[in-house]
């Protein structure tokens, strides 16, 4: 057999509202250095150039095209938006002319891989993920490429380690797949009995929303489970110039709706596998999340040199400038150029409130 | 009886560390907006115009001398260093060589007013004190006048409506003075229950620090219960110019010890008076008691328009960036343009600690 030909998609269009003041809707979190060194995209991208992709395909929108494509430079890779003009090693940078959720993006990138090589193995990342021990994960990625050439979509599964509510679950079947398991259920967010239970069964991994297939097998199963999608998307198969590349996406992306590729495809079909994943993994999907992921002092602080802290225990700090704490506990502080929040630790899924409410009172400069 | 030639004193060499980060060591709490229209010290300066001062004698230090003399500046009012040329309604600002609390101060400011007129009246105000109703203000100051002309020491004594334990108060006696009572004691800052039998008792006001005298009488007290430091200064009572005001200074700072006039006269002479005064007043003694005083909103959030604040209640905010609280309560919150001081409400009293932290960490730049 000879060596699969890799393609790593990077899904890097979200517009997170959670990382404000920080994120913005046009520089969101993944564009930011969040938390690591360098902003989350390029860590991403970082993480898989030792697997020695034949190319990146990195799927992103109109208002950050340009952000995406400045990091990637930064780092080297040569970038082109031809899809007959990607180099061995370098990056298509693809802007969907509007957000629709995974499904789209993955059958648009199913569709750029098809036409480079119909068996070519994808590996789908999003773009904002923590994952600190890299040689774990690219260890995980080729053991899902084995059973992925096996023309099954394969799934990572995290081995949980706390009772988590706040992701997604499988549970694996004690049906093997080489170093993976067919997947009997995709799960909710559980409440937290539901979680602890799935905790101790042994049998439930965290959804974390990477995936590793070959591109023949998902446009198999987008015909057959979203068979609209597929049909959209199938003019892009033979896109090989930028302009027909655009024009083929404007007039797919005024038909297709917005889904995800787990609701979509993986919740239904047969040939999902999951593989055991035991990396330290966090989708840091809130300020809260980053505190817990921050190296903290004695007190529970995170917070840099510049913080002093009297009778003050387990806060964030992020701002340019000295910070004063005094009596302050369990809070998210970060100050920006133009913005100053004071968030709750427990309260941190209410910074979308904070956006909603700026929105009202017409600050959309601050959005 | 020709009407009195009044002096206005204003002691402004206060170096508050309680409003940091906005007050710095050089640019201290009198000389910022800390509430109201303009400085604390402009303000304190525009409250005594209408009262038509022979002259102002501002007592401030080395530090802070330029600034005093560009906020009076700014009132158009003219300013000399020389005391042989002090113009009417004109000020004369003084640095002292070194702080050394009020009795000093005062002396310094009473040697030179004696040159001017032996029998003026000196009021002696601090600089940073909050009077919103300034012609009820002014109408105390009067009656206080009255009794000074009487050879009094008067001091103005705050009618309390609350048990504050911040203050030092006064017991005044049965005995009248014209519109005030002689004094019959000085109490330091009591503790609640103390300022809970205070408040019932209908006997003590708040000491404000604020007197009203003759120069000649309260040279005479100076020199009977503090001669060393009547001694000390009796030399700038002839002090006509700059030069000679300064090289006398220099000499007599290097005698005086640190005392103040509560201490060192107030509560030693028997001719010591109070005038029961109704008008509103805060010293403004920390971020705690400015968010006491500042227009709140429904929530009790002071923080003017720039302010989301979602189930946050009791905040002071004070930032020019639009600022969100999300979960936060009963806190003071400061933003610069270098640093940053997040403080549960009631430790606004260990604020002074941060700047010990600061200097020992060698932050010297943002004391």
């Amino acid at each position: 057999m000879k060596a699969p030909e890799r393609y790593v998609v990077i899904l890097a269009g979200g517009s997170g509202t959670r990382f404000w003041p920080a994120s913005r809707k046009r520089r969101p979190k993944q564009f930011q250095s969040i938390i690591g060194p360098g902003s989350m995209f390029c860590q991403t991208v970082g993480r898989v150039l030792p697997l020695d992709p034949r190319g990146l395909i990195v799927v992103t929108n109109a208002a950050q095209v340009d952000d995406a494509r400045a990091q990637l430079e930064s780092m080297n890779i040569p970038v082109t938006a031809d899809p007959g003009r990607v180099v061995p090693g370098g990056a298509l940078l693809v802007a969907e002319p509007r957000s629709r959720n995974t499904a789209p993006a993955i059958a648009l990138a199913a569709a750029l891989v098809s036409r480079l090589n119909p068996e070519g193995v994808m590996m789908v990342l999003p773009s904002d993920h923590f994952i600190p021990d890299e040689e774990a994960f690219r260890q995980t990625l080729l053991s899902a490429e084995e059973v992925a050439l096996l023309g099954r979509l394969v799934t990572l599964g995290i081995t949980p380690h706390r009772p988590e509510t706040g992701y997604g679950y499988i549970r694996k079947s004690v049906q093997p797949v080489g170093r993976a398991f067919a997947v009997e259920q995709f799960r909710e967010k559980p409440d937290l009995d539901t979680a602890l239970a799935y905790l101790e069964s042994g049998e439930y991994f965290w959804n974390a929303g990477m995936f590793i297939w070959r591109a023949d097998v998902i446009w198999q199963e987008l015909k057959a489970y979203m068979p609209e999608l597929a049909a959209a998307m199938e003019p892009l198969r033979d896109a090989s110039r930028k302009e027909t590349l655009e024009s083929d996406m404007a007039r797919a992306y005024d038909e297709v709706t917005a889904e995800s590729i787990d609701y979509g495809v993986m919740e239904k079909s047969g040939r999902v596998a999951v593989v055991p994943s035991n990396f330290i993994w966090s989708d840091v999907g809130s300020w809260s999340s980053l505190w817990e992921l921050e190296e903290k002092d004695t007190d529970g602080n995170a917070g840099g040199r510049k913080l002093v802290a009297l009778e003050s225990t387990g806060n964030l700090v992020r701002s340019e400038k000295t910070t004063a704490l005094v009596g302050v506990k369990d809070m998210i502080i970060v100050e920006t150029s133009d913005a100053l929040l004071v968030c709750r630790r427990d309260r941190a899924q209410r910074v979308k409130e904070v956006l909603a409410t700026l929105k009202k009172l017409g600050e959309d400069h601050l959005l």
